[in-house]
């Protein structure tokens, strides 16, 4: 688990495209620090159920968290198996046939079973890597004992992961070079816009500087 | 099925936040037709396994393709129940506590089993449909027998499903109103650069306008 490179298991390691294939431990870090959310995959009363949420990484642990009346939540927190997918789309590729249509994209799919978090101080420490993560430079008030207490988080190690990143653009038949058809990629950024304020904001602050340059990523 | 409402079931009804959920097919189908992805969860050996792919809604139903050696999708193609959540993040919401933090959204989640779509001809217009879906405008030559049968498409009924929408902005507790934090939404879009051409594009081919004014949803 430590050490700079993944070590590809019987599930991680990339078979279709494995020129997709990247097994630096920094690059999913890139990936996993610039979603905003993930989809964990785990199952139900039998049945799979992908819930999106909110994720932060530490170190070599991703941290989920939501109440724990969420049926999703509580069987990870319970130990069953997880599946977490991170999905960054960086551009649609126009190729020159329905099967050179694809997407440039950066994806980190992780095998896990969740640790739940009992320490209230990890817990409130947890809560400010979550702010810090989703808008850096926002000052909060603390949390509450009992806001700690109604809040289930889950990390799980970033041990058994793949990690695919396609950045090719137009990768056509050679045949289909010569066609009269125009052939791209148009970059695709989440981007912010501006800033609304609180309707109940207090007379007289002013819009901050991390939120009015607020940006995702690259 | 048909008619203009979703029906919750036991899993689809929104328990927790009932105020985000929305029973209209209408809502439904746009947040559908904006996503590019969906992230399809299917248990594989005994575990869930997520899937970020590409979407298309015809009607009433979910369509997603790929290779047939891709061992999600042929579990999907033999009949596993599936779950495929949608997910648009529509904005940073900066409350004044962690638990004040939070992004507005528009999800879906669909519960199914897949059905394999065989006939060549529906195949051959499902690779038009991606096409106009991805990128609305581009012409592209016709797909080949041979790439229709080398790939598998499969859809699902748009009949167990449930959308979430949160777009409150910030909803905190009472008493931290008359804190002197800045807080509101930082607005969220995918939003398109400038298109590059392939690297081989014959000459002489302008960058069409439908590349140049590219942009999903609103």
């Amino acid at each position: 688990m430590t050490g700079s490179t993944l070590s590809p298991t019987e599930r991680t390691r990339v078979r279709l495209h494995p020129e997709r294939a990247v097994y630096d431990r920094e690059v999913m870090y890139r990936i996993l620090d610039e979603a905003l959310v993930c989809h964990v995959g785990v199952v139900v009363d039998g049945a799979p159920r992908v819930l999106p949420t909110a994720i932060v990484r530490i170190g070599d642990f991703a941290y989920i968290h939501g109440s724990p009346a969420n049926q999703s939540l509580a069987a990870l927190a319970a130990g069953a198996p997880a599946c977490i997918t991170v999905t960054l789309i960086d551009s649609i590729v126009a190729g020159r046939s329905g099967f050179g249509m694809s997407m440039d994209y950066r994806s980190v799919m992780i095998f896990a079973a969740a640790e739940k978090i009992v320490d209230p101080g990890e817990k409130e420490r947890l809560v400010a890597a979550f702010i810090e993560d989703i808008c850096p430079g926002h000052q909060v008030r603390a949390p509450k004992p009992k806001e700690i207490a109604a809040t289930l988080f889950v990390r799980f190690p970033l041990t058994e992961a793949s990690v695919k990143i396609r950045n090719q653009g137009v990768v056509d038949p050679e045949e289909d070079y010569r066609l009269d058809t125009w052939s791209g990629v148009i970059p695709l950024q989440l981007t912010a816009g501006e800033p609304r304020n609180c309707s109940a904001l207090k007379h007289g602050i002013a819009v901050p500087d991390y939120a009015k340059n607020y940006r995702r990523g690259r």
